[in-house]
């Protein structure tokens, strides 16, 4: 009962036209397995893990022959879940459907298949559809999520905060919602920088309808991608499922604004678990559309995020300083201070030799300092002393 | 060269009139040593730790002799700093002054002693001056601070959450300035709770003077504090010092409002210093009054605080509860209600494929959510969803 032709002329008919322009490695990649991919991709809901070990384990072709092979074992309850799908029929529909909008279907071995996805292992998509390949796989990635419902505060915040990262030639990563979301995407885009946008379902379907020329756009410039073939219904399973490879293909995870119970709480979940920098913009404690971000801070140990240079910071060192103030010194200050100077700045190493102090104290000494207004540090990281008028607290 | 006498009597009378119901544990003190710790509140700067080490190794009596008597050792530059105020008349006058405004002078071993101030070590103050003790030192108390140069959201937060910690039984420490001190004071007030104020002059001296109003409803609910005597003028270095003791007072310590190079940031380092659990209010990242509240966040790696709740938890289990997530857990139940419909009824069969669920597994899920009135089955077995309020991602 093999409803499937996996022979390989059929299999490389069947994926002609989707494939053109994947990169040197995907072109050795063997068309049958390609094509088992593409089918798998029809059968299986997003993160289906039973699907994810059979075809890391025997391959996808395989993977196809063991399931359409009724040999009542115990994956009988998988394949009483995949069969109903398994239609020749709808799998040259979506193979179809993915050629008229110059989708294309990505698979692990092509060189544009995301290699941040491997963290996901088990929950690994089976294959990608993409319109548009714009964005640079090597360049840094940063998800921008948040709620739909926003306030003017948090899409301003959301548009200005991707402006400053894509100019920083970071690639904006988020859902092509309605609200924060979209403030990202055409953040993004009026820095001339990259954007890519994941859906729940095809990438023939714009979704939602009204961002249909955000969409456009986007695919122009970068890339609009799926887990699910052309002609699927972005369903809630797949919106949540979805939120999985927006973090997955992130460097870093950043909640803009979001309700105590939005589903881009569900993405910063998956930054979590994937071990992704997390943070959240924080805002006005009495706005709700920002109680999501508190959790985030405090729920999740967020990075409070203030700035594109906060962000960036969270795509190096991974966590922020952290200020180690001294309390009480006095003639330490003292003696720190005698040795800054207000016009000349001066490297650590040189302050501690003026002042007498060990470079660590003087080192913490500064920061506290900075912190009290007292010293600034330039560039490339001397201090100099600021001349102050008064005032007290 | 004795400037002052150190007789009992001497002291006794001294010091009478500012010791008016100190608790029974002060009682017992020798007038000698009460009297000795009133000439160094004159005769120091908050915090000068030699003093301190001087007075714990040998007493304040003991210290003050060794310090009149001359003997040229390594306390030359300590000296040098503290004779030139050591005049019998100034510490007559600030006793005077402290009776005339019914403050009270507090020593280590008094009943009403912050026990919080051990947690300063050499850095703790001398002596205390107060006037009024309605504040339970039993009590917990958060120290909520912030800058004088506030926005209605700030003095509405801090007013809000001071008044509903006041309420629940917590002391609200704070350093009585215009803007968000002022706030807290006034909310805890509002709450019929305790507060108390730290003054960086003496406690005859209100300051600001457009709050002598309230520092007397302070005063006659809760407690007006100072290191500094009577007649104290409030300089730079004395706000800052007084900050260590608003954090020392403290169980815990939040910034409600502060820009970039807020007073308050040197109080929340203090907190650091100290241990104590330190949080602050998030606001809009556009807000530079919130600017230093985002750098507790970030740079202290303080907790984000949204309510009187968030601040009673950390007075708590010390850290906030984080959220475990689970990152790709499938979750059935979503993927059936993705394949039901209000409207159309659907078979068990088409209800699996829509879904992805093997039919055995829809049928039992269909059939816990008729128990939970979320689906319907038709008299033909056909099943619908039972509309209720939600939406998507």
């Amino acid at each position: 009962m093999m409803p499937l032709d996996l022979g390989e002329d059929v299999a490389s008919r069947a994926i002609d036209g989707v494939r053109r322009g994947i990169g040197s490695v995907g072109e050795l990649l063997d068309p049958v397995e390609v094509y088992a991919r593409a089918v798998w991709s029809l059968l299986v809901e997003p993160g289906d893990s039973e699907a994810g070990a059979l075809i890391a384990a025997v391959g996808a072709a395989a993977a196809l022959r063991v399931v359409v092979d009724d040999r009542g074992d115990a994956l009988d309850r998988a394949r009483a879940r995949w069969m109903p799908r398994l239609q020749p029929s709808a799998v040259a529909a979506a193979l179809d459907a993915a050629r008229r909008c110059g989708a294309q279907l990505i698979v692990p071995g092509d060189d544009d298949w995301p290699v941040r996805f491997d963290d996901l292992e088990a929950h690994a998509p089976v294959a990608m559809w993409r319109r548009g390949g714009g964005a640079p796989s090597d360049a840094p990635a940063v998800a921008l999520v948040g709620a739909r419902a926003a306030t003017a505060y948090g899409e301003g915040v959301a548009a200005d905060l991707a402006a400053d990262l894509a100019a920083a030639g970071v690639v904006v990563v988020s859902g092509a919602a309605y609200g924060i979301d979209g403030a990202c995407h055409r953040g993004a885009l009026s820095a001339g920088g990259a954007t890519v946008a994941f859906l729940a379902g095809g990438v023939d379907r714009p979704y939602p309808r009204g961002h249909e020329g955000l969409l456009e756009r986007i695919s122009t410039t970068g890339a609009v991608w799926s887990e699910t073939p052309c002609g699927a219904a972005p369903t809630k399973w797949r919106f949540l499922s979805r939120n999985r490879l927006i973090a997955a293909m992130a460097d870093a995870v950043v909640v803009i604004e979001a309700g105590w119970r939005s589903g881009s709480l569900n993405t910063a979940g998956h930054a979590a678990t994937l071990g992704r920098p997390l943070g959240a913009v924080p805002g006005p404690i009495t706005s709700a559309a920002s109680a999501g971000c508190h959790r985030v801070l405090r729920e999740f140990d967020g990075v409070c995020v203030t700035s594109a240079a906060d962000v960036l910071e969270m795509l190096g060192a991974g966590a922020p300083a952290r200020s180690d103030t001294g309390g009480g010194a006095t003639d330490d200050t003292t003696r720190l201070f005698d040795a800054l100077s207000p016009r000349s700045a001066r490297s650590i190493d040189d302050v501690a030799r003026r002042s007498g102090l060990a470079r660590d104290d003087a080192a913490v000494l500064l920061g506290f300092a900075e912190l009290e207004g007292r010293a600034v540090r330039d560039d490339d990281g001397a201090w100099r002393s600021v001349v102050r008028g008064s005032g007290a607290s």
